[in-house]
């Protein structure tokens, strides 16, 4: 019985079971006696509290983030942190930004601070030179390297991601399928993960024989929590005669922005215009109406690299990729 | 010339400088290239540039947080991060979880990870008895303790905070003054700094001499981030009739969900209910209307913590408190 289990038989997310392990005070009474009666009807027992609320824990998990401030790095943190606690597991976290230079620096600050295993979170982490890489491959002689969301192929180094291409290309194709073809491409990051997003995109579009598709797909170079900003930028495009009646985005925040743009302009979200986003994102439910998105199952992809992690550490031979499929989560901004 | 200074004279945020620093290709190139003519023009060498980009970073601070995918507290982190980097100096987060056993151990843990100094997140670190704090005295003997948004009386312990209490008392006045009286007031944590501001909305109402108001002070006993359980919860408030033209809460995310609930009412927002929200998060400008939000002054206080644990580490007198003002940010759900 693993606190998985626990959280499918309570019917409650791993965050919510984890919450109640951890006496917050975040969750509503009736949603506590639920967990509490399921933890002792199996008498389930979470590593940590064997070892005592783990008081005396000995192992130590690092993990790397580039932006703790970015929803979805945030959550994905959250998560990990989450379910390497109520596994016994403390973990220490660095966030490096995106420079090369200090990444490494950081990676190897962590290792000397003697954790037993090393997660890096999001696909910014990996280049697209065997150069960019060589220093995950230097601390994979000493440590497991776990990757979420992207995928490197290398002894010692674990991948768990979300196959974002086939996701992105199904998500495409649905708007594509109700009959909407000038679809305005909105991203703003060339990661792995974000470049197999746009490469889906891009094959749903040749799929369905759609002509002169590049011209609408934009890169948005700025900062991504300024909606305003984006607004402005979707309006930019728009005068320079850049028609569209779909957004898709690599991004929630990125599909906000291009909601506010139509605001603005007084265009009819979703009758005139679609809107996709991508991260199901808390601010999917902040707007109105409420954003499509994608589901790229972070919460699945964290529960399996922590899995796998735990497996490696106790000597079990393990996946060494584990990819998952993301589901579009149709709300108000789309009416197919 | 510190990065403070950078900021200033270019206009933008120190994270922006930060980001400009460490190469994030978030940034505009006219916003990159404004800053980079004030470093070339000032000379400026941030030391952890003087220091071979933080490759050589000897000095390492600790930093706690409960939960790492709060917004409020993840943007702190990130803020402290940057500035710390900026700085030369590398830092290990922890993600404790609101439990006072586990907190314990992971000040420990981070303790032992041989860290500079030591900063705790958020007011939830800070207890109301003598014993809950037990934890921080301990550790105050062998490294400085820095508290963002809470207090503490302690040799080697430095509190940066905004008040909240006046805060929250001015925002309320604003819309007492408005004349809007019937105000509903949400809330979700009794953390310290929970504390001032509920405490700050119960002078203002009594300074009004406003009858009966305690009967509007709701606790949300719930994730702060379900939006849809936030709407629901008002709902159920309106059912029991509990009449309101206004509301107060303390975080953002409870304002949006009363928002969703006007909606799903068909409540005319501004006009009929006028809501302010606490933290001037990036939800405000996610919804229709904008959201009016108290900016609790984070980048400002986080800077100036920064700079107290710099110069305490330098062996200077630092202030032991640094109180600032926070500042109602006018947006579409408020007339006043």
């Amino acid at each position: 019985m693993t606190i998985y289990d626990i959280s499918k038989k309570a019917g409650v997310s791993i965050a919510t079971v984890s919450r109640v392990l951890n006496g917050s005070d975040k969750v509503r009474p009736s949603t506590r006696k639920k967990v509490m009666d399921i933890i002792e009807k199996y008498d389930y027992t979470p590593n940590a509290f064997a070892r005592g609320m783990g008081l005396h824990s000995l192992q130590t998990i690092g993990i790397l983030c580039a932006d703790s401030s970015d929803l979805f790095l945030a959550k994905a943190v959250y998560y990990l942190e989450q379910e390497l606690q109520a596994n016994g597991y403390e973990s220490l976290l660095c966030c490096t930004g995106y420079n090369l230079d200090i990444k490494q620096s950081y990676l190897n600050l962590i290792l000397s601070k003697k954790v037993d295993g090393i997660i890096l979170v999001g696909s910014n982490f990996i280049g697209t030179s065997e150069e960019e890489n060589q220093y995950i491959k230097d601390v994979s002689t000493q440590v497991p390297i776990m990757l979420l969301n992207a995928s490197f192929d290398y002894p010692n180094v674990y991948s768990t991601l979300c196959d974002d291409y086939t996701t992105m290309f199904e998500a495409t194709s649905s708007m594509l399928n109700a009959g909407i073809e000038d679809i305005l491409y909105l991203y703003n990051s060339n990661s792995y993960s974000g470049a197999k997003k746009l490469s889906g995109f891009k094959a749903a579009m040749e799929a369905h024989h759609i002509p002169d598709y590049e011209k609408r797909i934009h890169f948005f170079k700025g900062d991504p929590q300024q909606m305003d900003d984006i607004a402005d930028f979707v309006e930019r495009l728009a005068k320079r005669n850049i028609t569209f009646h779909g957004v898709i985005a690599s991004e929630d925040p990125l599909a906000i922005g291009a909601m506010k743009y139509a605001q603005r302009k007084g265009i009819d979200v979703p009758n005139d215009l679609s809107i996709i986003g991508y991260n199901n994102s808390m601010l999917t439910t902040c707007c109105t109406p409420e954003l499509t998105s994608v589901d790229n199952r972070l919460e699945t992809q964290t529960h399996q690299l922590v899995q796998t992690l735990l497996g490696v550490l106790s000597g079990e031979e393990m996946p060494k990729k584990s990819i998952f499929s993301g589901k579009l989560i149709k709300r108000g901004t789309t009416l197919f």
